[in-house]
């Protein structure tokens, strides 16, 4: 099992395989469920009625709002030039900083998204499947494509 | 391991790390082959001598015929319009149906590729790596980029 | 832990998770650093000073020299022609070629690229996250989208 003991769980949180996640460091709000080889890392805060699904990487710096869904295999991303090294040596958290991402309330990410760093999802916005999220996306509104852009308006419930 | 008892395995499937694995309620077929990092739902039904790769997500209202290659980290997809909740509550199966998606004999889907619910991919079609397949995929051809458009034909074998 | 004997492990090398990992018959040189739900196939060869980091899957034939960064759910590839069958039978080592990638020094990868066989991504290099690449990358060159094409100049360090 990979989950620390400082990740914060809500109540009635369900964490369907806790040998196969490996979560440390992060919040997870009431009732959200959790898949399998699912990564959350620490600082991310995720909210209430979340559905976080299978093969999905969620890292420091993402806040997700409360009745989100992210599907399977989505990819967050918190460092716009990533590399291994500075001046030969591994990095370490002093050579780069952390840019935030954030998920709005009842929005849905489509399975095999990316979403780049430094963008907020509107509310009950919807992502493609497959879609490379570069810029913000609009409340309310639904993107597809690489890059993702507008492709309509979500269905309000 | 996350392998539930009602799985139904045919004579001679391997997978190769049973602990590193999530299959529940669905069915392999003879000498069907499965990486590690591989979820596979309930009512999925994968045929004989199939390569299941690593880091592969195959949903409800999968079905997959024999001889199907499916490359690593690809994606199904099952439901057209995901919400984590309906009027504030987690959803239920009640709140939404199934889509299928057919992949037929002899096929291939290239790693990575993202497979939208509702299409069929035709016998010994060929699915470029990374492609987002949104329409149907004619048999003996090849398909590839985002979203998925005919390249060509495959080489019979 | 899926961890064969063969695997050659430098000095300093941290797996955080050896339990959530497969790897075998590869090779990772010093300092590197590797995260959860990653495969490494036999035959693969990662340099000193590396992060190959959650849910990445590298393949036989793949070569990645030193101070990479490999991002989280990327995928390499060996096979142009993937089938799971030859003649009705599963295909064998004796059916297919494996295709060589090479990755040169301090090269970063984005997160949730899929490299494509065959293709030499240049020292210092960047590919963007989401990126398809299908041919080589420049040395000090940023590429990005499906298929990656050339975007700019990486800066040096």
């Amino acid at each position: 099992m990979a989950i620390t003991q400082d990740v914060k769980l809500g109540q009635g949180v369900r964490i369907f395989h806790p040998e196969l996640v490996n979560l440390y460091g992060c919040a997870l709000g009431d009732e959200t469920k959790v898949g399998a080889f699912v990564e959350v890392q620490k600082g991310a805060v995720i909210g209430a009625r979340c559905k976080i699904s299978s093969h999905t990487f969620i890292c420091e710096g993402v806040t997700i709002e409360d009745e989100v869904f992210v599907g399977h295999g989505v990819v967050f991303i918190n460092d716009r030039h990533p590399r291994a090294t500075a001046s030969g040596q591994l990095q370490t958290e002093a050579d780069w900083q952390v840019v935030p991402t954030l998920v709005k309330k009842g929005a849905s990410i489509g399975s095999g998204a990316v979403i780049l760093c430094g963008v907020t999802i509107g509310e009950n916005a919807m992502v493609g499947a497959g879609a490379v999220v570069t810029h913000d996306v609009p409340a309310n509104s639904v993107v597809a494509g690489v890059p993702a852009r507008l492709r309509g308006s979500a269905a309000a419930e």
